[in-house]
């Protein structure tokens, strides 16, 4: 039981940033409660094999619980935080609780932002959440059932065209996967379509994919992509999304299936902070990551704005969220010691993505490589920080047996069959005696 | 592809019967198609195991289109049945398509059946689908945290109250695992409550547990449910359920987590069918599984009312629907050859149940025995009819793991939190310093 006389830390969101800090606070004289909406950690990096189908839910989500369990200064509630009254450091809840808190740690990450065209999140789901992954998950495979028994040529074509909008780690982690299930996996399992002739797309606004790498690996990423079979076009902004199709750059594409991988914009609840926000939503955060006039106030990870001496801020990437989490929990632990606050650093040790069955590109410690060496070491350090030591020899086994039977393990649909956006074959004529599907 | 110029054989359902139904067709001059709405077949015997976050959807569960994907002569259709023309040999779907047949297989199973009282659905909901275990999960893990942040006593005794109905082999697994769950798996995971406390009932409206078995089993697992922590109670029909409580037999349980297993009713889509329905809504079929007056319309498995010598019917548990599946292809193919029909003997292999970690009953071929023997008989009969080699290895190795670390893997809750069904704590009143979780 934690002692209600000790610093109350009060941590919002159970992601790398919150779990971090909760985690390195362990020794420390305080209480500690994490606050989540979720019942789970989530492990965003594979986020991705979710939608693919190439791996179950619970091999990348832990329970917060479980994860503190043996914490003895640590205690988790699930609710949502609506609002934070700095002035009295409160925290309140959608369903009316509250919390006093001495310190308190925003972790609350990033949703998708769809630059003022929220009408497009139904249309084209972005992927931050299990349930997005699921959702997405969901559409890739209802696509092709769908167009399996499509007469129509031109809607089965919109059926099997899937479009992914940017060009970051997301967006080209995605897209390979999807072009792999299509090439690989489901192969063989229709009769009326041949699931290696639909189309992948990749659409990203700016000049190059992977904006934060150096260019010899984004031409390398856009190669492998290209090889795997996806159509990657970059300088095509998406200017509209209708059921059935999208308007980028002139061109009109048919397709049921839009995946949003383009732009951040931080929890709302960042707003009830009074603190500065920059352009996409993020708290603009003081060198030791507080907002200004409130050092117990501590904004981390995704939510945080945190300027770099090159004019930028901090990418909203894992490692970052670790290090921030980690450097609070040991600000707090000093604050305590009655030391003085030293500022906080960022350990670049480099960046990873994956393109497609054994290929990635990497840029650790000024090395740049691509390839399999590539893909291994993302294996190894993702499995490596994996939370919970049966997630990652059970994820390894699904992952090699899926390596080496280009299977898709995980392909289920779990919703009732919602009606399609497109209306689907029409009437049968009385007359008709053929069937539909033969 | 198929061949149009053979027979058609359209199978409605992707479960056991028509499964192993389009299994024994591979060799017959015939085409064949599966329709199901949903993408995969579930092991549905394992289901409560999903329920109880040990396995997860994907363990238990395949993709139709895999389990078909080397039958030349089969197709599957991801649609929904809504009616039969009998007359015309024609099937509906509910989007507008439609199918001819030569000769058709209905093994469309059953749903749950609250006996008049529909309103009791969203209240108690019953263990047939994905969707149906992935929703007790929740409700069980939900409750478990809404006991943690309650402060009033007596609806956090009703959070930690399990209500089990019905007393057949369903229903006695499901209350083993939720007793699991809570005892160990839990044990270390919340602060303000002991789970290990939580009440768990098993409501049985006829004298004793499981009735199709012999007295002494049912004794015996009613003994190793009580060892486990669970309140039995036989004779105790349910007269109400409503949010919050259950009425039993002029008791009021105060409970906000109640899991129907207690009666079936078949998939309407057998009312188009016009033939005669037992008071289960299931056909009452000829000897040869099929409807009067229609040989060329089998009904099989929980679908089908079977008579049997002694005045009862077969009952809808898996062996049945596997056998009727066979004898249905069977039989296609010796009307085909031109030879005549032979009537369907179920083959009665015997029966077997889990109570609980380690502990099982088993009926064998006159054989009566129980605990642990049985329960390694279960693991082997059950591991040995899972449809999919990863399936098998993967779920093993899931289950040794729990079973030796108490553990349960996917205890992971994937939907937004809803509302609970009860209001959560008052609004924080401004004079009360302390947290509601403190």
């Amino acid at each position: 039981m934690t002692d209600p006389r000790l610093p109350h830390v009060v941590i919002l969101g159970g992601g790398f940033a919150g779990l971090y800090a909760a985690k390195g606070l362990a020794h420390a004289p305080v209480c500690v409660t994490v606050v989540d909406r979720r019942n789970h950690h989530l492990f965003q990096p594979m986020l991705y094999q979710v939608a693919s189908a190439a791996l179950n839910p619970s091999d990348i989500a832990s329970p917060i619980r479980s994860i503190l369990r043996k914490q003895k200064n640590a205690e988790v509630l699930l609710a949502e935080a609506s609002e934070v009254e700095v002035g009295n450091r409160k925290v309140r809840f959608s369903d009316g609780g509250c919390l006093q808190y001495d310190y308190l740690v925003v972790g609350t990450g990033a949703r998708h932002s769809y630059f003022g065209h929220d009408e497009w999140e139904p249309l084209a789901p972005g992927l931050k959440s299990l349930e997005d992954a699921l959702e997405i998950r969901r559409r890739v495979l209802l696509a092709f059932e769908l167009a399996e028994r499509e007469r129509d040529p031109v809607r089965r074509h919109a059926y099997l065209t899937f479009v992914v909008v940017g060009g970051g780690p997301t967006g080209v982690e995605t897209a390979g996967a999807v072009a792999e299930i299509r090439r690989y996996a489901l192969r063989r399992d229709f009769r009326h379509i041949d699931p290696g002739e639909a189309t992948v797309m990749l659409l990203e606004g700016g000049p190059r994919l992977l904006t934060s790498y150096p260019t010899e690996l984004s031409d390398k990423a856009k190669r492998d992509l290209r090889r795997l079979g996806v159509e990657v076009r970059t300088e095509t902004m998406v200017t509209e999304i209708q059921p059935g199709w999208v308007r980028a750059a002139g061109w009109t594409i048919p397709s049921q299936t839009v995946i949003w991988a383009a732009g951040n914009t931080a929890s709302p609840l960042l707003k009830s902070l009074d603190a500065p926000l920059d352009r996409m939503g993020r708290a603009i955060v003081e060198p030791d990551c507080t907002i200004p006039g409130h050092p117990e106030v501590f904004v981390l990870g995704d939510a945080a704005a945190f300027a770099q001496p090159d004019g930028g801020t901090l990418p909203g990437i894992c490692p970052v969220a670790i290090q921030m989490g980690q450097y609070t929990a040991r600000t707090i632990a000093s604050d305590l010691g009655g030391r003085p606050r030293r500022a906080f650093h960022y350990w670049d040790k480099g960046q990873l993505a994956v393109v497609g069955r054994g290929r990635a590109v990497a840029d650790i410690w000024k090395l740049h490589f691509s390839g399999f060496l590539a893909w291994l070491t993302w294996i190894f350090v993702h499995i490596f920080f994996l939370i919970g030591f049966r997630n990652r020899v059970l994820v390894l086994i699904q992952w090699a047996w899926s390596y080496f039977t280009y299977g898709r393990g995980a392909r289920i649909i779990t919703e009732e069959m919602r009606p399609p956006p497109m209306p689907l074959t029409a009437d049968c004529p009385p007359e008709e005696v053929a069937a539909v599907s033969r």
